[in-house]
């Protein structure tokens, strides 16, 4: 599969830029690249991994590990270097990392890339829950809004300020799960796309599924949100899709500390890849909302 | 939680020495932690990450993900570096690297540990596959015989030969499965617990988790192994255990290469952690076998 040229969206998206040093990229956090707070993003982060390593290596990306040191505030200038460990002749490993301009490391990411042999082994081993298309689903601009859909619960949500953080590039809708192949505690699927309707791609895939702690907090039955150890991805073969199903599967909590896996599937139902996460949860706390700490 | 000083065990079985230089470890690539061909075996690579980690840190392993860039060569003495990214009051994000003799990176991990909170969030959303006790399933050595009993090849798979590798020091049940949550290609479930009956710790679940690959082969119905990109872990709540159940389900392959996860069960069907992997395909060569290749 030749390697597809659909790189210059992510770079476009993210507004990463080539430094004179190869191997090396600067990024702005950016609203559009924010949490609710306007710091730096988890997703953002994975998300700008994943493209500089495609672009340094020329190769789709198979699998990336962001590990979060530190957030940032807006309007810093994040550095992203890429080392090419292991350069193999049909795969490189690679290792990313991103400092703010004091030098300090703000994620860490291990990954790799590579070429697909066409020949080569395929299949789909899991199966997507049947849920609402995304005609039929509901808008929400906030996870914590779905978080208290999912959990029934009465207490009166302040709405999230419009015009924060990466909900002003990226669409939401909760679909109703009709079905679910693997049925327990804490299953959220979302439909989400650019708003722009640019089709989905490995790094978006990755910038939309930060979202497992809040199916932690829902299957703990609590108001709850997660600050991320990592954000993981495992991709597959992408088809065009405009809308990404995050199917959010969470596995196990322990003493506020949370883990969990997200599938993504295209419109069609086609898996795209796995997302998985680490998170240190903590209990909502309403007077101190997230969107309120800037 | 207090930190259980399990530890010495994990050290021990890998032989772990401390260096001088505070953070450093050395590790010789014995037969034990060798992979059939007697080279560097993955679950090591992870699971000396996960004692070095928490040993530095005085803390519990949370997640780990450890990215092979190398192997090394039959009585290798590797140096196991610790850097502690961030050094929060519950959670240490550290970064582990693994060097030879001449410098050169053999494996890469990223990962955290921390400290439970008796009163957090706690709960298991996924659901254990009914499967025959460790009692009344059968041995084998192999996990290539395992996967020609999976795939009810007729092909006649050549014995392992005896006294090699890791299996010399793990022992290896294959239960059936006798009902599954979520059913699917590939499912295959191995019990396994050291040869010496010393209980399950994380680094120890982490290294007999390195088996995903096997899966996504019987998952496309073919005879095949993969060389790992990486291995991964997220750590649950543990529990004394002697036997932990691996139970592996593949997500999916694409161009010879594949991903999948391991939940990881106590005897009790209590979740311990899950492991997840993603690997380069490969059919197998019955004339080239791995254990061929010293």
């Amino acid at each position: 599969m030749p390697f597809h040229p659909e790189l210059p969206g992510d770079a476009e998206f993210l507004g990463l830029r080539a430094d004179p040093l190869p191997g090396r990229y600067h990024l702005t956090v950016e609203n559009h690249l924010a949490r609710l707070d306007g710091r730096l993003y988890g997703g953002t982060a994975i998300a700008a991994s994943i493209t500089a390593a495609e672009l340094v290596t020329d190769r789709h990306a198979l699998w990336m590990t962001t590990q979060f040191v530190s957030t940032a505030p807006p309007g810093e200038d994040i550095v992203i270097d890429v080392d090419v460990l292991a350069p193999g002749h049909r795969t490189s490993q690679v290792r990313v990392t991103g400092t703010n301009p004091t030098g300090d490391v703000m994620f860490a990411s291990l990954g790799a890339t590579g070429n697909h042999r066409l020949d080569g082994l395929q299949g789909t081993f899991e199966n997507c829950p049947e849920v609402s298309t995304h005609e039929e689903s509901d808008p929400f601009t906030s996870p914590f809004e779905l978080m208290t859909r999912a959990l029934g619960t009465e207490v009166p949500m302040p709405p999230v300020p419009e015009g924060v953080g990466f909900t002003t590039v990226i669409e939401f809708r909760a679909p109703e799960i009709h079905s679910h192949p693997d049925p327990g505690p804490g299953r959220i699927c979302i439909w989400a796309r650019r708003r722009d309707h640019v089709p989905v791609t490995p790094a978006l895939a990755a910038f939309v599924a930060d979202m497992v702690p809040l199916s932690i907090a829902a299957a703990c039955g609590v108001l709850g949100r997660g600050v991320s150890l990592d954000n993981s991805i495992r991709v597959g073969a992408f088809e065009e899709t405009e809308w990404v199903l995050v199917d959010l599967r969470p596995h196990l909590a322990v003493g506020d500390y949370g883990h969990g896996v997200a599938h993504l599937w295209s419109e069609r139902g086609h898996l795209l890849g796995t997302a998985s996460q680490s998170a240190t949860m903590t209990r909502l706390d309403l007077d101190d909302l997230p969107w309120d700490r800037r």
